[in-house]
């Protein structure tokens, strides 16, 4: 893409939202692909991974909207995208870390775009705010819950990260904006950036929430089904 | 609440099953947050669980129902109690420990409730009496399994406990005198405490279902996707 | 069964069908029931367990396709099969391990009518090529995916095995051939034959599909909430 194409695309907001997408899901499946990699998993297992990530949040979200098929399954450029991300972390090592600055940049990116999509499309299937928000959420961190989930491991999103709380923001933003009657394209607008903004701080200042965590001479838990 | 009041509540059948309810979904959130806090997770992270526990059963039942949006996201009191369950846990060990025991006892009743409710909610969409039963038991233990399969460990309920089997005799009750015309009102409470009878009797005398593990140097298993 | 009949049965093709569906689902249900005895599940969890495994797939696709209730929950025939496989695993290890050969060509048949059936039911759904073929692979091996997240374990067919890999080979030969119009009845048999010699060939020769995991030491990953 010449220069100008790109500046022009930069321009034209329905254009940038694809790129941003597609940006974002690249990233994700790249985080997918790296884990599984990782974990010892054959060059199938990492497309599935890869895969997971990239659209197991948009797939949950469509199953709670009752939208089936789920478009993560039936458009072929987030297959595509994954395809590559996973060709990608298996050919080269060097070449993942020559990506590592930009993956993280569009997997920022791509948290806040997917929470704000997700709330969008959450409300045009009538849905009310609750429901927006935890979708809109859900979009953003759910491929990576399952991940975590498929490669053995408790989900770090919910260990000590600003990450699907950042979602939250985001996804907040965008529906109680709706709801306002706020402007729809500056809304979307900061609703993405702030998700991006909190997320990115954190990973520059290592924020974290705070941990609540005791001994393991703790009390046995009143658990459901563990007595 | 005073006191008459509370007598007028438990004499309402449908004020006291929403204070049941409620009050299930509270001891199933401490669940999902006192496991939650063991495993080190953030705040958000506690919520997060907590409010699996408390709805991921209801969620899953009303996925295969196709009765979208589900009302455990829709429904605000739910991620009320949830949010309120998880501050108590993250405030105050001693708070939950003196809480152990209303928490068992109404754990035990939400067990009941969800069981019976959920195969309701099933009948209502017309469907067959073996879809009913597993999906009041789904109801029930959906959110346990979630939880444990969250924090990265083999589903408790699975391995040594009269718990989902306590679920499905609850659902089985409710269904099966649904299809055999039993008098509505009173088939639920049989139902509902034949549950909690069966899962708190476990609990005082420790039963359990028996289990057929071998030892390790069994034959190697014949499973799919393992040779 | 007297050997006239069964000669019937296979000339028969929709009994066939039947019967292949049922084996496949005793074998698949067989693979449940003896990884989660080896995990010292209870009874209860056995059957649990073999029951994910052989209508957990079905159940994922129907979800997707919004074709609710799913039928693998409301067919008791799938149950009856699962409760019959959790018995004799739990009832005998001799049985298991002569049953081990037979069960071993049913999981690979089995293998082969669920991706092609998988992918027929989401033709008959309106589908697209792409989700159609997606959708027979999750049918195929999604109740073994359940299966080893429940049993906490990373999922054996994403690490080492021809066995995605040829359900996707078989779902795309039926879906595809739909698409071009190649004749009904004979390409559904050379959709599961395809499947069925891959998977067994792979078994009998051991073919593995390339792997690429490095070294403990590799670069800190630049995954999705890692950071």
């Amino acid at each position: 893409m010449s220069s100008p194409a790109l500046a022009l695309a930069i321009l034209d907001g329905r254009t940038l939202f694809t790129f941003l997408d597609l940006a974002g899901t690249f990233a994700f499946a790249i985080s997918g692909a790296v884990a599984a990699r990782q974990r010892g998993l054959d060059g199938f297992g990492i497309l599935v991974i890869a895969f997971t990530v990239a659209c197991g949040g948009g797939v949950l979200r469509d199953l709670c909207l009752g939208a089936t098929p789920p478009p993560g399954l039936s458009d072929w450029r987030y297959l595509a995208v994954s395809l590559f991300a996973a060709l990608v972390t298996m050919s080269s090592k060097g070449l993942v870390e020559r990506l590592q600055h930009p993956v993280v940049l569009f997997d920022s990116l791509g948290l806040g775009l997917f929470a704000v999509t997700g709330a969008q499309k959450a409300l045009l299937y009538g849905v009310n705010v609750e429901v927006a928000v935890l979708l809109g959420m859900v979009t953003a961190v759910g491929g990576g819950l399952a991940r975590d989930v498929l490669l053995n491991r408790v989900p770090v999103i919910l260990q000590r990260e600003i990450y699907a709380s950042a979602a939250l923001v985001g996804a907040s933003i965008e529906t109680i904006g709706d709801r306002l009657g706020w402007l729809s394209g500056s809304r979307t607008w900061v609703a993405l950036g702030a998700c991006f903004a909190l997320r990115y701080a954190s990973l520059r200042y290592s924020w974290n929430l705070p941990r609540f965590a005791h001994s393991q001479t703790e009390m046995d838990p009143p658990e459901s089904g563990q007595h």
